[in-house]
């Protein structure tokens, strides 16, 4: 999954090679950044007024100024996509609280932001997408405010690894004798009776964009939701799962903890949800997803 | 406070302006980073070998090569201080999961650090340690996960920005109904029958160097110490209050919430504490903190 040869850096188009910060930005120093990843599909942005209005939030709640209005942000990704020639994946967007001479945790009254983004072209339907992956319980030692989006991700880079050292490709964490969220996406299982199950949103988890797409696409389509923390036990006994987040999309999961979910691959209600959202960002499923199609 | 002009990056001694990092260092993406900060007084390094050991835990736990040994970290720390002609201040150091062409959680088996170490003259005792500061109650929002001394500094920084906007130099963080620490120091109190409270060690607070030494030396004293948590009450109640740190020493708490901790003024406890650290490390008392004397 190459990064894009052309990155933007406060302001700038320029080489990712030439794409150099200062180690005294507020965002290596102190994680003081917020970022957003945003899903390019058949050339097009997904949800991307999702992420912007997701992103002034994280920003206000962490005293960092929006350097740029939604026109300003979208013709940043908009010229990234076409100077990377990108048709399929990911912008990934971070904003800092900048550099300066010093480092003071509190920092100036106003801070000036660092803004960096790059394209990264990936296909976002694949593997995983049809054939589901794996994933592992891992203690939850995230800081209390999850509804924000930002770089604090020392947690879940960790039990990324945690997972991969069990022989699963996400981790699903466990707060309380409660799941909260995937490492880095919302999870979804559906019961044995085929009831739909998700976090209910709260500082405990991330508002995903995707989690939001998905819902008013199943509301649409008649599909009713139970929103509520559930525990490893219901996941563990549950007929199907699966994630959603902008870089996996919808991503089933058909092993837990060892343990085949349901059948062992992808469900019925899974792969209708997968369908939904292929065609709503415009995917020809025969091509892109025919195992969709069943 | 002037960061010093020549730095430590990656194995080379360099200006600071010169000194740039890719924003795909594992620090900037996911607070993927520990750090340290040792005093300097009299240009000698403060209890640099307890910072190295806690270093070393604090990258394995979170999956870091340390990449030098104790002799190596200790000639890079005194370039530093011959470098930039430093008697008094802080070395800053931060090693990193470091940087390549991709953003992952889990990253590569093995990380390939990023090493990057300044120096900050500055007095260390200073108008604080002889005049005391004011505090303010702020909600410990951190990670849990708080005995590792991570980038993971989010949640300080906005304390420190809220202690600020309530006309305070730093934040009590408290969690559950009691305190945990200050947002970079640890928090000794003196209750009215003269006993010594700070909170016992565990993964809910930082295991300070600066604390581990003040301990040390009143135990030398003949001084009982209480290791337990306690509430804000307690704090609010208390004869006297001081906080200890690498950056800060001893550093009297005499305003809390807006309150004046017993007299209001710093107490004799705190100066006897102020007294024994400063001799240990060596500071001429009648020069440096005449009001010790008292």
């Amino acid at each position: 999954m190459p990064i894009g040869k052309t990155v933007f850096l406060n302001g700038d188009l320029l080489p990712l090679a030439d794409a150099m910060i200062s180690p005294l930005d507020r965002g290596f120093l102190f994680a003081h950044a917020a970022y957003e990843v945003t899903a390019v599909y058949g050339g097009k942005l997904v949800d991307l007024e999702g992420h912007l209005v997701r992103l002034s939030r994280t920003l206000q709640g962490i005293a960092i100024p929006n350097p740029f209005d939604a026109a300003r942000w979208t013709d940043i990704h908009q010229r990234l996509i076409a100077e990377n020639q990108m048709t399929e994946g990911l912008v990934y967007l971070e904003v800092t609280g900048g550099a300066y001479d010093a480092r003071d945790f509190a920092g100036p009254e106003t801070l000036t932001p660092t803004v960096f983004l790059y394209a990264d072209s990936r296909p976002l339907i694949g593997e995983a997408a049809e054939h589901g992956i794996a994933a592992a319980f891992i203690h939850d030692t995230r800081w209390k405010r999850r509804d924000m989006k930002t770089t604090q991700l020392l947690s879940q880079a960790l039990a990324y690894r945690a997972a991969r050292q069990a022989g699963a490709a996400t981790a699903f964490l466990v707060e309380d004798g409660m799941i909260t969220e995937a490492a880095s996406a919302n999870i979804w299982i559906v019961d044995t009776k085929g009831r739909l199950i998700t976090r209910n949103l709260s500082e405990s988890i991330l508002p995903g964009i995707t989690r939001a797409g998905v819902k008013k696409l199943l509301e649409g389509a008649g599909m009713a939701i139970e929103e509520r923390a559930f525990t490893p036990d219901e996941a563990l006994q549950s007929a199907e799962i699966f994630t959603s987040s902008a870089g996996a999309m919808i991503a089933p999961v058909v092993k837990l903890e060892g343990h085949p979910v349901g059948s062992g691959t992808p469900g019925p209600v899974t792969r209708k949800v997968q369908r939904l959202y292929y065609e709503a960002i415009g995917a020809d499923l025969a091509k892109a997803a025919p195992w969709v199609l069943g």
